[in-house]
C-alpha cells in the first residue's frame, strides 16, 4: 500500500512537473505556430497589417475633433463595415462591399416606403403594421437565401438588407425623420466601404485570381510528383523503401491537394470575377476556365487514387521474404480479391517479380513522361505562357507502343504458363515459406482471421486519410469473410497487373484532356507564346520573382 | 436592302414580343422556383417562418411602451443579433450565439482594461494610446483568424471580438462610463441570443446531426443505384438505352452526391457537436464516425468513377453497327488506349460481345449484391438499427467465385485466340464496316482527326460534370495524337475487361470497409439491434414517419 501511495505521489509530482514543463514550453510552441502560419503565406501578415491600419484610420474619424464634428456618432457604422467587409482578397472585399451597399440602399428604400405608407395612421395600427412588415420581410428574405443563385452571390447582401430594414423600420416608430436615419447610415457605411476598397485594391492588393492560379500550378505539380512516385514504387524491388510512410505521404499529398480543392477553388473563382482585369489584353480573369481545368484534374486524380490502390496492394504483398512481413502490414492489404483469405492471396494474387520486371521499363517510362508533361504544363501556367508544342513528345508514344508490344508478346505466354520457370530464387523461396505456413492458417478457421481482418480494415482507413487507427470494437457480424475458400487463382497474378496497366493508359488519355484544357486556358487568358525555356528564367529574374508583376510581350494569341 | 430592313424590323417585333412573352411567363416561373425550393426541403419554410417570428418578437421590445422603457435604444443590438445568429440548424445557432457571447465578453473586458489604463493620462496621449491599441488588436485578431483550428471553430467569435472591442474602445474616448456601454451591449445581445436559442432549440428544432444522418443515407442509396446501373449498362446489348443521357445521369448523380459532400458534411459534423444529445443512451452525436464513413464512401465513389469510365468507353465503342454512331458520340470516348486513332480502337479495343457475354452473369450478380448490401446499410442507418448479420451474403461470395472460375477457364483461350469464332454476325459486320472505312481515315492525315479529337475532349469534359460543351477554340499544338500508328492491339480486347473486372472486385473489397464503418457507427451511436425487416415498417408507422421521434428498444449493443 505504501508503495502504491508512493507511486501515486511520485506520479503526481511527475504530472505536476510535466504541467510546469508544458507551461514552460508553451510560449515557444505558440511562437513557432505563429511563425509557421505567417511563413506559409506571408500575405497573411500583410493582410493583418492592412486591417490594423484600416481600423486605425477609421477610428481617427472618431478621435480627431474636426472629423468627429462632421460625422458624429454614426461613425460606428463605418467601424463595423471595416471589420466585416475587409476580406483577405480584393475580389472578396469588393463582393462584400457591393453586397453591403446594395443591401443597405434596398433596405433603406423599402423602409422609407413603409414609413411613408404607415405615417398617417394611428399609433396602434402603425405598430401592428410595422410588426407585420417585419415578419413578412424577415420570412421572405430568409427564404430567398435558400435559392442557390442568391446563396452563392448575394447571401451577405440579403442579410444586410434584412438587418438594415429591421433597424430602420423599427426605429422609425420612435424617430421622426427616418430619411435622415437611413441617409446617415448610408454615408457612414459608404466611408467604411471606401476605406476597405482603398486598402484592398491599392495597398499590396491580394487577388483571388492569383490564389486560383497558384493553386492550379500546385495541383499540376502535386500530380506530377504523385504519379511518378506511385509507378516507380510499384516496380521497386526494395520494399523497405516503398513501405516508408514518408514515401506514401508524397503520393497521397499529391492527389489529395487536387481532390480537396473544389470548394476553395469555386470560392476563389467567384471572387476573382469581381476583381479588376489583370492586363490590357485579358478582358476578364478566366475563372471559369480554371474551374474547368480543376474538374479535369480532379478526374485525373481519381485515376491516381485507383493507381495508388494497386501500389498499396503490392506494398503489402510484394515482400521478397514473407516471413519478413509485420503482422499489421500483412493485414492491411487493399487489393483486388481482398475478400479471399490471406494465404491464398500471398501465394497467387501478387504480381510476381518476373511479370513486373517484364513491363517495368515501358511503365516507368510512361509515368516519367506523364510526370514530365504535367511539370511542363505547371511551368507554363506559372509563367503565363503557352506550353511547348512538343509537350506530348514521341517518348510517350514510344513507351505506349513498348508496353503494348510487351503485353502482346508476353501475356499469352504468362497466361498459359509457358513461362513457368520463375527465375528469381527469392520468389520461389517465398512461395515455399508460405506453403509451409499453410496448415497453420486453415481457411476454415474463423477465430484467428477475424482480428486480422479487423486490423486490416482499420489500417486501410488510416492509410486512406492518414488518420490514426481507431480503437478496435466488438465484432459480431462478418460471417462470410473467413468462409471464402477459393483455393487457386491462376489468373489473378496477371489481373492486378492488367488493372495497373489499364489505369496507366487511362491516365495518358486523361492527360490528353488536361493538356487540352491548359491550352484552352492559355488561349482564353492570352498567355504569351512559347519561345523557349530560357525565357522562363529571364522573366523570373526580370520580375524579381514577384507573383503578378511580370511583363507580357505581345503575341498573336 | 429593304428586305434586310424588313427582316430587322420583324426581328425587333419578334424580339419585343418575346420580351413581353417572357415578362408574362416570369411570375409563373418565379412561383414554380419558389415552390421547388420549398418542396425540396420543407424545413426551409419552417426556418423562414421562425426567423420572421423571432424578428417580430424582438421588435416588440421597441414597439411596446413598457419594454422599451426598460431597455431603450440598445434594443438595436438585439435585432442585429437575431438577424445574424439565427441559423438554419440548432447547432449552428448555438455555435454562433456562443461565439458572439464570448467575443463580446472578451472584447468588453479588454476594452475596459485599456480604458482603465488610459483614463488618467492626457487627452492627446489617450488618443494615441487608443489608436495604437486599435491597430495592435486589429492586427492580432486578423492574424489569429488564419490559424486552422480557430478558423474552423471560432472565426465568428474573433470577428465579433474585434468589432465589439473597436466599438467600445473608440466610443470610450467620448463617453465617460464605458462599463455601462459594455454592459448594455452585453444585455441586449444576451436577449437576442436567448430568443435565437429558444427559436432554434424549442420550436421545430432543425438539427445538423439529422442533416448529416440523412446525407449519409442518401449517399449510400445513391451509390447503390449508381453501381447497379453502371454494371448493367456495361453488359447491356441495347446501346440505345445506355446512350440515353438520363441513364448516365442516374449513374453520375449517384457518385457525385458522395464526391461533393466533403465540405458540407464537415460543417454539419462541426455544428452537430454543439447540439444537445439525441437520446438517453447516446452521449454525443457521433459526428466523427459519420465523417469517417464519409471518407470510406468517397473512396468507394472514386472506384465508381473509374468503373463508369469503363462504361463510357463501351458506350462509345460498343455499337452494334458503327455506321449508326453519331459523329459527336463517336468522338467522345474516354477509354483506355484513347491516344490511338479511332479506326484502330474501333477495330480492336472494344470488348467484344462474346467476351462480355461470358462474364455477364457473375458481374451483374456481383453488382446486384453490392447494390443490395448498400441499400440494406442505408435502410439500417435510416432506421437507426444495426444491419442484418447476413448483410454480406453467400451470394456475393458465389458471384465472386463464378467470376473467378470464368476468368480462369476462359481468359487463356481468349488470349491465344482459341475462341476465334466470333459468334455474333453483328460484331463481324461491324468490323467489316470499319475495315472498309479505313482508307478514308488514314492515321497520318492530320487535318480530319484534329476536330474529332477536339470535339471528343469537349464532350468528355461535358460528360464528366454535366456541363455544356465549350465553343471550339483555335488549335495549333497536338502534333502527336494523330501520328500514333499502332496497327494491331491483339490484347486490348481483353485488357479493358480485365480493368473492369479488377475494379469490380476492388469495389467488393471497399464495400467491406463500408460495412465495417457502418457497424462501427451503429456501435458508437447505440443503434438498436437487428430484429428483422418488419420492424422498420412497424417503427415507421409508430413514429408517424417523423425524422427523430422513433423509439429505441433496449439492446446490449
Amino acid at each position: 500500500m505504501p508503495a502504491a501511495t508512493q507511486g501515486a505521489t511520485s506520479s503526481t509530482i511527475v504530472g505536476g512537473r510535466s504541467v510546469v514543463a508544458r507551461a514552460w514550453r508553451l510560449p515557444g510552441e505558440v511562437c513557432r505556430k505563429i511563425w509557421k502560419v505567417g511563413k506559409e503565406d506571408t500575405r497573411r501578415v500583410i493582410h493583418a497589417l492592412k486591417v490594423g491600419t484600416a481600423l486605425t484610420l477609421v477610428s481617427f474619424l472618431y478621435l480627431l475633433e474636426p472629423l468627429f464634428n462632421g460625422i458624429g456618432k454614426n461613425v460606428m457604422w463605418a467601424v463595423m463595415t471595416v471589420v466585416v467587409v475587409l476580406e483577405f482578397t480584393a475580389g472578396a472585399t469588393l463582393c462584400k462591399g457591393l453586397n453591403r451597399g446594395l443591401g443597405t440602399v434596398g433596405a433603406g428604400s423599402l423602409a422609407f416606403l413603409i414609413d411613408f405608407v404607415s405615417q398617417k395612421s394611428g399609433r396602434i395600427f402603425r405598430a401592428v403594421f410595422i410588426g407585420a412588415a417585419v415578419f413578412f420581410v424577415g420570412f421572405t428574405a430568409t427564404f430567398v437565401r435558400f435559392f442557390p443563385h442568391i446563396k452563392k452571390n448575394y447571401d451577405y447582401g440579403v442579410l444586410i438588407f434584412l438587418l438594415t430594414f429591421n433597424l430602420i423600420t423599427v426605429s422609425s416608430y420612435r424617430v421622426d425623420n427616418v430619411l435622415d436615419l437611413a441617409k446617415d447610415r448610408l454615408y457612414t457605411i459608404g466611408i467604411g466601404v471606401l476605406i476597405c476598397l482603398f486598402m484592398s485594391h491599392l495597398i499590396f492588393p491580394i487577388l483571388s485570381g492569383e490564389d486560383l492560379h497558384d493553386s492550379t500550378v500546385r495541383k499540376l505539380e502535386g500530380l506530377a510528383t504523385s504519379v511518378e512516385a506511385c509507378v516507380s514504387g510499384y516496380f521497386q524491388d526494395d520494399v523497405k523503401m516503398t513501405r516508408q510512410e514518408s514515401f506514401r505521404e508524397v503520393i497521397k499529398t499529391g492527389y489529395r491537394t487536387v481532390l480537396d480543392s473544389k470548394y476553395s477553388d469555386e470560392l476563389s473563382a467567384q471572387f476573382s470575377s469581381w476583381e479588376p482585369r489583370r492586363s490590357l489584353r485579358c478582358h476578364r480573369f478566366p475563372g471559369k476556365q480554371y474551374l474547368k481545368l480543376g474538374v479535369v484534374l480532379r478526374h485525373f486524380a481519381y485515376n491516381s487514387v485507383a493507381l495508388y490502390g494497386c501500389l498499396e496492394s503490392e506494398i503489402q504483398v510484394g515482400f521478397l521474404d514473407p516471413s519478413d512481413i509485420p503482422e499489421e502490414l500483412h493485414a492491411s492489404r487493399t487489393c483486388v480479391f481482398d475478400l479471399i483469405p490471406k494465404h491464398v492471396v500471398l501465394l497467387d494474387s501478387q504480381t510476381p517479380c518476373h511479370v513486373r520486371r517484364l513491363f517495368r521499363e515501358p511503365c516507368i517510362q510512361i509515368a516519367r513522361e506523364v510526370s514530365r508533361v504535367l511539370t511542363e504544363l505547371a511551368a507554363g501556367v506559372r509563367n503565363r505562357r503557352c506550353c511547348s508544342p512538343e509537350v506530348l513528345s514521341h517518348n510517350l508514344r514510344d513507351a505506349l507502343e513498348d508496353l503494348n508490344a510487351g503485353i502482346n508478346s508476353q501475356m499469352p505466354r504468362i497466361f498459359l504458363g509457358l513461362e513457368s520457370a520463375r527465375s528469381t530464387p527469392n520468389a520461389s523461396a517465398a512461395a515455399a515459406t508460405v506453403a509451409t505456413k499453410k496448415p497453420d492458417e486453415s481457411p476454415d478457421k474463423d477465430v484467428p482471421s477475424t482480428p486480422l481482418l479487423e486490423r486490416r480494415a482499420q489500417r486501410q482507413l488510416a492509410a486512406l486519410e492518414g488518420n490514426e487507427p481507431a480503437a478496435p470494437g466488438k465484432k459480431t457480424l462478418r460471417p462470410m469473410l473467413s468462409k471464402i475458400t477459393i483455393t487457386r487463382l491462376e489468373c489473378s497474378e496477371v489481373l492486378p497487373f492488367s488493372a495497373f496497366a489499364s489505369l496507366l493508359v487511362e491516365m495518358v488519355a486523361r492527360l490528353d484532356l488536361v493538356v487540352e484544357e491548359v491550352e484552352e486556358l492559355a488561349r482564353v487568358a492570352s498567355f504569351r507564346e512559347f519561345t523557349g525555356y530560357e525565357d522562363d528564367v529571364r522573366i523570373k529574374v526580370r520580375s524579381g520573382g514577384a507573383r503578378s508583376t511580370h511583363l507580357e510581350p505581345p503575341t498573336a494569341g
